[in-house]
């Protein structure tokens, strides 16, 4: 007898993902198609979303439903020197999708370990591949042209690695349970609840962008960083306005303000405070050393071919391209769980990413061309990895034009 | 409880269909790309597909993962107004692919009554609205530009259509073993038996194409139909070159031979031998009138709206664009079953095809304009439905160009 655990998600947890990813993550349109990327496992979301989608008007919903024992039937069988193709034609009909409006979803509820046995070199050339051939419908995404989102749906695969001592029922039941909270679904009008908390993250940001610092400093347990900040940079939260006009909210949740650092003005070491679940890997207890921008040093406990390989995907990849604050007491960080997902993981604690910036964290960014990016010192690549160094140790000043240190977070809360 | 029938499916019969399906019916050649659209219930036969393709050396394969139930959720809950939308920018994408090689393999699995109950006409405007994007990715099929293939997987859903008074797991056993014993599994070696097999069509198609027969006489209960061949046309059945040099069987199982008619010298009256299920609904009881080549008169005792949808969609969906042989001992036949599915159900009777006609059936018709088809008598519509008309009971008598009537068929089976 098989058994399929995702049967006995409850109807309202599903329903009201469904709508708050409809009218709250996406803001869909009436007559605006949507293209929604979704994990086998994340199925039930999937089909709530698409009658909430309709319901809401959608024009066509076209579905891109992936499923791991495909992907691992690749790993499993493929020849090596087959690991360098990705489906271009798929990604550049997307982007004409999104040249056309279409809106963006992407669903998560993998395995988030799916490919922890799979050969990281193999690994880091197929999602090379996939990013470079990604890139034109990324472009839509990363600089805003349409409105999209990022879902979580609870699955059982997922579960199981959050809560491996449990029984398979109550494991996604725990996990559904942290879903439902930390998507605000707790509350009695869960809109209401996100209108309230997008309120908040703009005044932060306006509170950011006033002071407009150079520079941040992060100390905690292994860390002294100091991360130089764009010039022009904006910091951003919560709620966006896409090109087309829509405000969404790219990701549920969210706790993070976040803008663009400065890729050749990071210096110090830094320690990890959370694993890092990468592309099916996971990466645990990271440290590095920045000079000049460049981490000079990488090591990691577990999983350091992983994040060596990262590391070398380009020039860029060595570089960050987002700082983000996250206070200690937010609903991910106090769920107490480590989702092995980058969507829940980094809301839970304030961190920084490898890899290509956000031009739309830039004074602006939407007219800007490459060199003038690169120019206030954003940084390029093809990749873009959060890892976490927040923690209820970690303090954060902001340093003026001066130098002068102005606390903002102390013992990971805000000032 | 929750139990998925899906999963008591014998492996053997999983990779046993697999590799026909790559290595006969596809012939994929080492570093060659595949598109395989699949519905959710042939994921089992889809997967070991995936593998089956790697370990002959595919350069990528990409599912396309169909979900009945999405597809139910924009029949519930899209406006009325939305229902002439299709995604051109994913089969843009998949004509891309085959431009650039790619195989293709479309798996049947679905619950062929899905749309049953459904507003008809909805459904034809989304398949017509399907079949207009479609045009450029099935060009790349009907003519031969790629070597490509259908082949089923037996699915819950799908039983329970055939065998609505089994238990669930008795039914997909039932229809495992006919998808077993029409594939030709059950031979010693499947791969011999279809080479064998493939000689005797080839054979059939070498005595019809020399005899250059101008019309086909067709005589049965209820039926007595002339069916003029168009000018030029060439028999085919079995296996087929495409143009990029790789022979391979477009279907399994296939059992017909069959060539391209005159869309304006089909004469006289003719009654289905079986229930058409056409995209979700079932048609029964049809019985046609034509004149000159057009259906002139058209009933059905069950879906006679869905079919006068089907042969409104334009002018060349109520004229023919084939005509196929089938004897009555064929496997298919032989096994008894209605699969409600015309891959199986059109190889178990000769029939007629609604619409769009095979330009490879036509002497030179790789290299002919739409115009110099037409002017030899092929038909084009967006449609191409077969619907069987042959039985136990049928005569086929092939007509010189004196008129003179040569026996082909009697009671069904091969003079």
């Amino acid at each position: 007898m098989h058994h399929d655990p995702t049967s006995e998600l409850p109807d309202d947890l599903m329903t009201g993902l469904a709508d708050l990813g409809v009218h709250v993550g996406l803001n869909l349109q009436p007559g605006q198609d949507l293209v929604m990327t979704t994990p086998l496992g994340a199925l039930p979301l999937a089909r709530a979303i698409t009658a909430a989608a309709y319901r809401a008007g959608a024009g066509l919903v076209t579905p891109l439903i992936n499923d791991p024992a495909m992907t691992l039937a690749r790993y499993q069988n493929a020849r090596a020197d087959s690991f360098d193709r990705a489906p271009g034609w798929l990604y550049d009909g997307i982007a004409q999708a999104f040249d056309d409006g279409a809106a963006r979803l992407a669903l998560v509820g993998d395995d988030p370990m799916l490919l922890a046995g799979q050969d990281a070199a193999l690994v880091a050339r197929a999602n090379r591949a996939n990013a470079t051939a990604y890139r034109p419908a990324l472009a839509a995404i990363s600089g805003f042209a349409i409105n999209w989102s990022i879902i979580a749906c609870p699955s059982a695969a997922w579960a199981a690695r959050i809560f491996p001592d449990l029984a398979p029922d109550d494991a996604l039941a725990k996990l559904a349970a942290a879903i439902r909270m930390t998507a605000r679904l707790d509350h009695a009008d869960p809109v209401a609840a996100w209108a309230a908390h997008n309120r908040n993250l703009a005044e932060r940001c306006a509170m950011l962008n006033a002071a407009r610092f150079d520079a941040l400093r992060f100390r905690g347990p292994g860390t002294d960083l100091r991360v130089g900040l764009a010039q022009g940079h904006l910091w951003q939260g919560g709620a966006a306005q896409a090109k087309n006009g829509v405000t969404c909210n790219p990701n549920i949740p969210t706790e993070e303000v976040f803008t663009t650092p400065d890729a050749a003005r990071v210096d110090g070491h830094v320690r990890a405070t959370k694993p890092l679940s990468h592309q099916g890997s996971l990466i645990e207890e990271i440290e590095m050393q920045f000079e000049g921008g460049r981490a000079v040093a990488a090591r990691a406990a577990r999983g350091q071919d992983v994040l060596r390989e990262m590391l070398a995907t380009d020039t860029g990849a060595a570089r960050l391209g987002e700082v983000a604050l996250v206070p200690h007491s937010s609903p991910v960080s106090q769920s107490g769980l480590l989702y092995f997902n980058t969507l829940f993981d980094e809301n839970a604690a304030s961190h920084i990413a490898m890899g290509q910036c956000y031009a739309s964290c830039l004074e602006g960014g939407d007219r800007l061309t490459k060199d003038e990016i690169a120019a206030r010192g954003g940084n390029e690549s093809l990749i873009h990895v959060d890892w976490m160094i927040g923690s209820g140790q970690m303090d954060v000043d902001g340093l003026d034009a001066d130098g002068q240190e102005h606390p903002l977070m102390r013992g990971g809360e805000w000032v």
